[in-house]
């Protein structure tokens, strides 16, 4: 049985969503970061950057939430959240996956501290231009793919969902048409209830 | 035929390093990013961010240094890069390949640019943390998943051997004793190769 280490309002939404996306059956052990309990030796092993989301799998244990969204992609192919190998969509998926650790992270976290960077010596260049990027890759839609969503829309969506509920995005339609998108979907409605009941518990 | 994007001394390193890895048929194009085509239109269909790398297989255009990584790996399963989806490395080959872009290069523009960070806000929590886990993670060896050389390692030797070129890496053994094992290997000198004579034409 697949087990997901996570807590409500974190990092680890997108990886609770790949989950319900997949539909396959999954415990999950609640990290009780306000106590500290991310950063004791036995939870060190499953990941030592003492952070959530990691998920195990018998001897399997994955971390960082693109990967645990790479991985959930893969190894259930059944549920159709990403382009074969052999399929041409397979580049721009990698590429949107990787993009949202790799640029949205860091540029929201240069928008929150002021932080100033020139765009040929940061990996995500600025972050007027990661907006303009994400823009770019959600305002054709439904999904960053075109018509077919992906494990790639769920690492994407987690950054503009949370990018406007923390006002570190600009308001954009294309933005808010996105995120309506996304929340329509039945796997996010049901991270959603999960991710409350647990909050208010 | 692959055409890969790329420029010297960029992060475009590890895509050329694992197409060496990968011993397939390639062409490069070397994007002149002092020029600044990277900004033009023409390139900027091919990625968006005007980053280098990008690689294109016909329709298919991958960009971001991991994702580049992750396609070569699993699109040539015969060079032996990544580990399958069912087997139980899969996950640290994906976690490793995800906290290149992820931890390390937010932490070296941390360093270099002297912000803060509290551990709990930032993705890759600060660059302390992230030195530690990276020291974790090649200490052992020879690689980061035991004896078998994987596409992680092209993104975790990347930023182990720039981390050290740059100053930004602490000097410790185990950096020193893992760069030492990427720079031996034959597509590590190829693509040394390559770059020092793109750089002195």
């Amino acid at each position: 049985m697949l087990k997901l280490y996570w807590a409500p309002q974190t990092r680890s939404f997108s990886a609770l969503w790949v989950l319900e996306e997949a539909g396959v059956p999954y415990e999950k052990e609640l990290v009780d970061i306000r106590s500290g309990v991310q950063d004791t030796p036995a939870y060190r092993r499953i990941n030592l950057m003492g952070k959530v989301p990691a998920l195990r799998d018998g001897d399997m244990i994955v971390a960082e939430q693109g990967a645990v969204c790479a991985w959930v992609a893969d190894r259930f192919p059944e549920a159709g959240l990403a382009p074969s190998i052999d399929d041409p969509k397979r580049g721009a998926y990698l590429r949107w996956l990787f993009f949202a650790g790799n640029c949205i992270e860091p540029a929201y976290m240069q928008k929150f501290s002021g932080w100033s960077t020139v765009k040929s010596r940061a990996g995500w260049g600025n972050y007027e231009l990661v907006v303009d990027v994400l823009d770019d890759a959600v305002k054709e839609g439904p999904w960053v793919l075109g018509e077919r969503f992906s494990a790639a829309d769920v690492m994407i969506g987690g950054g503009v969902y949370f990018g406007m509920a923390f006002g570190v995005l600009p308001e954009r339609p294309s933005f808010a048409a996105y995120r309506e998108r996304c929340v329509a979907r039945p796997a996010f409605q049901r991270t959603l209830a999960i991710e409350q009941e647990a909050a208010s518990s």
